[in-house]
């Protein structure tokens, strides 16, 4: 047989030496929580060079910093330059969306990107307010407490939500629950970012059209409603303002798509557009003519506001309730950005450490007047063009919005806002990813059923049951595929001592006599009752297929078990009982390649004994070969009896 | 070579062909409801017999009836008087513990039976009350109504519930959702029935104890609280009858264990006492000592009942919610009874048929003055035991009933309800399965985690906390399983093709250069950055270890896709965002034996393309050689340079 007999010498499948309870549950705690494994660096080193590295792991700016040359300075600061330019309008802007006063954009801009800067590991990330999650603030907190009729009390809330989201965040990497953002799924994020984009394209409508009353709803049916009750009311000239700005801000941002190398023109469009607007207003006095305007905004630094959190309040758990959702979003938008950007430049970022300082950042920010914020993608990308190297580009952004808010305030008087609804639907049109659908239409239709679903909850219902409505999709799509595995036939390819699905390989042979199957999935209670039907469907119709082809009866049932990851104890049961039916029904259950977990499992629950370890095989191939073996040495002794019986009767 | 050449030429990795969507979402759609293939028999099939077919799938009587025998019928008619003993005193005991009148119970031991020998497919599932299904009731409908105050509203809200418990479980069945039930796994059924029966013994305290205030709560605290504070109040007298009865029932049972010929001794015994207690009270009037009495109970059959079922009104939500809970555990209890019959005798049990069995049944309960009924272990244990053949048994047992129902209720006037207690008490005793618990703890751990929450849930909490706890630790495991799959190193096991874990196989070699990993569950949103991480992290190590031993570098990543049985759309972002790290440090990503699901995604999404098809392998053995072949040709081609250069110098 030459080389290919050592193939077919069984080799025994181990049963793993028992693991003291201690040690194994470390291990999985410690593959759970700590996957990264931050501490590797700290190993076998020095105490003092164990604090420094542990210095450096909780900020890491103690890293960098030293490093730092005046060249990388250069480079900061023109990107630094350029998101500021970003950051001002787009702070007053999402201010607006969230119904909070124009100010509180601007004191977003100045003090969580200079946490952000010590504590975060992106080098890339422009920290700032986000539209979709001022517009779930506004949503959420807006059903409670009416921001015309009680501004105090809602900015209040605003900030106790601020601090909760914060401390949410902060909490997730502490607990190294980092994992949990991942249950938004990549086509969630991209239906719930469309469907959120529609909603806020919709609400600057209001903008657009210069109407006074507006619907609190933010779906579809509401808005339109609204607007068109409202025809008579329609202005000309905010509309033919906001229409001309907003053409502005697509066409620069298309060319600027075209030509990278001119990113900073359509950085530096939305600043363009609100000084041209601001200008114009003052000239022709068109504030008297429909078109609002911004009005006073307050001259000077952050005010503390810890005084402004307002744990007793009755409203204290829709604070809560907001904080903790529009952390997790932040957090989901934030990462995945920041993360995007370091596999461009080769770095690595630590999740769990990420979310803490975007939470350090928003319980520092809600002590001093600044609203959620993280690092949304627009001004994290304008930052990546511009050439940034560290962080040290968002103090950059800090010092310029901090100019501003010392001197520059009253600039913005007389910005009409029409000018700020154009500039968020120029931001938002570019969130609303159709390529990115279709690609998953192509690919994966239940991702596509994910991503619409979350899109038209979001459009029709509101940003939270569209956001609910997408993760119970996926947690069921995660449930299903565990109670509903694949199991399908092995068949020889052609020789070779290789066993692959019947299905994917057209050449695979079946082997006379023998079912092979393979369960693509661990064993749990979920599944255990379909695979026990299932088997015993493979069963029926092998069987069925064999009495109509008049071919060798069944004998053995071999279970490929090298996709079975792990097991339960339901998962035994169901291989008790599969072992059972199996016997009633004259034939023999053979296992193959069992990994550590499931064998650990099968023997302290004794199946092994019951089963009987020389029927368990290291592959297949073996366990086909003991198979055919066995089968082989039965026909010669039925003949041998035969002859005998033959011999006898001469 | 010889015969291991063939094993060493690579076999193309089939893109399966694409198919239609709808026939992939047809054979998706039948593959997640119709697992167990019922249509099957229906197949090439004349008309006639399909019509035929038809009706004894609807009603299993059909099937069994027609071959019916006079020996199988005598053999039921013994089973059914056994578990029509039985079945008496436990419709007693288990309507008091709901809160309803004693009668109810005996009526509900008449219609369902009979309802379900027409629908049902079990031949051995006797049908009957369940304590905990009549705690459930009593502590959900006694929240909100009184029964003592308010005993007509109370009545009928149970038979609403019952009703809606019907609507459930046959719309279950109809929908083919059965697999909702296996969410609950085994060892919270474990712990769940566990406290359960503990919470009910607890509130038979009452009745041995003589107590006629008692707590409304369920918890061990709240009844202990009671019980203490009414010490002075406790009554030997039952106290002295219950124990006496308890010892008694205990101790047959005991009996009928050890020797299973009598069993029927176990199942007279709650029935003798009854009697012997009814007969001690008439002639000691121990109703005038503090020993309750059933007293008067109703003569004659069902009433009907259609007119209670009370849609409109308040309570409403509360009678639905009851009715979805108590149908799930009661579906539970009666399939996994059914089922475990089932495979004692060698027959199937078609879960959803016997679901939609289940609803009928309560449905048309529910209009004859029934409550929420399924098929409870020890009746169907004894029914097993006493030998029947078919459902006739229990229209025997019916039959029994209603001769009970028309004549003999008079005789349970001076039925003490100490000793309903004590049958109670015994009956759940055996419901308390220790020995599950230990077994569960030396299996695995985990399921012990979820047994034990369910048990202290509902001893601490409630009926209700005890079930949602361990639902929602069940699920946490199972996407705790999908969030962090096992990856493992491979290694080739010496002189053979087989590269298997090399923590399981010790034998198991590295090969140098190459690091193999296998990927043990589908990829998926929920692990698919973890995955990116852990891959990662798997080369760092390996070449820190390189490094450090100075052997030959790592040049080749190949990922064993055995394991992943599906993938999506963030999988195979993953996956691109692995190969770009792959390539940035210099290595060259490969792959084997990806599965039909996977390679069918990986090609729609180019990624096949990517990463060249000729990088995909059927086995690792072939992904193995190919890398070997080319690192060798590499150091073929570096040396003749090295030689070349050396020829030049000269």
């Amino acid at each position: 047989m030459g080389d290919a007999d050592y193939e077919l010498r069984p080799h025994r499948v181990a049963i793993p030496p028992p693991k003291p309870f201690y040690q194994s549950l470390e291990s999985s705690l410690k593959e759970t929580f700590f996957p990264d494994d931050p501490f590797r660096q700290f190993k076998n080193q020095p105490m003092s060079r164990k604090v420094v590295l542990g210095l450096q792991y909780l900020m890491p700016v103690l890293e960098w910093a030293p490093r730092y040359t005046f060249d990388l300075f250069k480079a900061d600061v023109v990107a630094g330059i350029t998101i500021a330019s970003l950051a001002v309008p787009q702070g007053i802007s999402y201010a607006g969306l969230a119904n909070l006063p124009p100010v509180l954009g601007l004191y977003s801009s100045f003090v969580p990107p200079l946490v952000y800067a010590m504590l975060g590991s992106s080098r890339d990330l422009a920290v700032g307010t986000v539209a979709v999650a001022s517009l779930l603030i506004a949503s959420m907190l807006g059903k409670e407490v009416n921001p015309n009729e009680n501004p105090k009390l809602y900015v209040q809330l605003a900030l106790t939500a601020t601090f909760f989201a914060g401390v949410f965040q902060a909490g997730l990497g502490f607990l190294r629950l980092g994992f949990i953002v991942d249950l938004l799924s990549h086509a969630t994020i991209v239906g719930f970012m469309g469907g959120a984009a529609t909603v806020v394209c919709l609400q600057q409508l209001k903008g657009i059209l210069g109407l006074v009353h507006f619907t609190h709803g933010t779906d579809l049916v509401s808005v339109m409603r609204s607007i068109l009750s409202q025809i008579h009311m329609w202005r000309w000239e905010s509309g033919v303002l906001g229409g001309c700005f907003l053409f502005f801000l697509v066409l620069t941002r298309y060319f600027s798509k075209r030509r990278p190398a001119f990113f900073w023109v359509n950085a530096m469009a939305p600043l363009t557009s609100i000084i041209l607007a601001s200008v114009l207003v003052y000239f022709t006095h068109a504030e008297k003519h429909g078109v609002q305007v911004i009005g006073h905004v307050k001259k000077g630094l952050n005010p503390t506001s810890v005084s402004e959190l307002v744990f007793g309040s009755p409203y204290l758990t829709t604070a809560i309730k907001t904080g903790v959702i529009t952390g997790v979003i932040a957090l989901a938008e934030g990462i995945a950005v920041g993360r995007s950007f370091a596999m461009f430049k080769n770095y690595n970022i630590d999740g769990n450490k990420e979310m803490i300082a975007f939470g350090m950042m928003n319980i520092a920010g809600s002590c001093t007047s600044c609203y959620l914020t993280t690092g949304p993608f627009s001004r994290t990308a304008v930052n990546f063009n511009a050439g940034c190297k560290t962080a040290v580009s968002n103090i950059v952004m800090a010092t310029a919005v901090m100019i501003t808010l010392l001197f520059l305030t009253p600039l913005f008087h007389y910005t009409p806002l029409v000018v700020l609804s154009s500039i968020i639907i120029a931001a938002m049109l570019g969130l609303i990813d159709y390529e990115a659908a279709i690609h998953l239409w192509k690919v994966d239709k239940f991702d596509f059923v994910v991503c619409i679903s979350a899109f038209l909850g979001v459009v029709f219902g509101s940003v939270e049951i569209g956001l609910v409505i997408a993760v119970v999709i996926s947690l069921v799509r995660v449930l299903l595929f565990v109670a509903r595995p694949r199991t399908f036939l092995l068949g020889n390819i052609p020789n070779s001592f290789t066993y692959r699905s019947i299905d994917q390989y057209q050449v695979a042979n079946n082997v006379p006599g023998i079912l092979i199957l393979h369960i693509g999935s661990p064993i749990y209670f979920a599944n255990a009752s379909y695979l026990r039907e299932r088997v015993s469907r493979w069963i029926d119709e092998e069987e069925d297929k064999l009495k109509s082809s008049k071919e060798a009866d069944l004998q053995y049932v071999i279970l490929d078990m090298s996709g079975v990851g792990s097991i339960d104890t339901s998962g035994i049961s169901m291989f008790e009982e599969v072992q059972k039916t199996i016997d009633i029904r004259g034939l023999k259950l053979v296992l193959a390649n069992p990994g550590s977990e499931v064998m650990k499992k099968l023997d302290k629950s004794k199946f092994v004994d019951k089963i009987g370890q020389e029927w368990i095989f290291l592959t297949v191939a073996e366990a086909v070969n003991a198979c055919n073996f066995m089968l082989h040495a039965c026909k010669m002794n039925a003949k041998r009896v035969e002859s005998e019986a033959a011999d006898n009767n001469v």
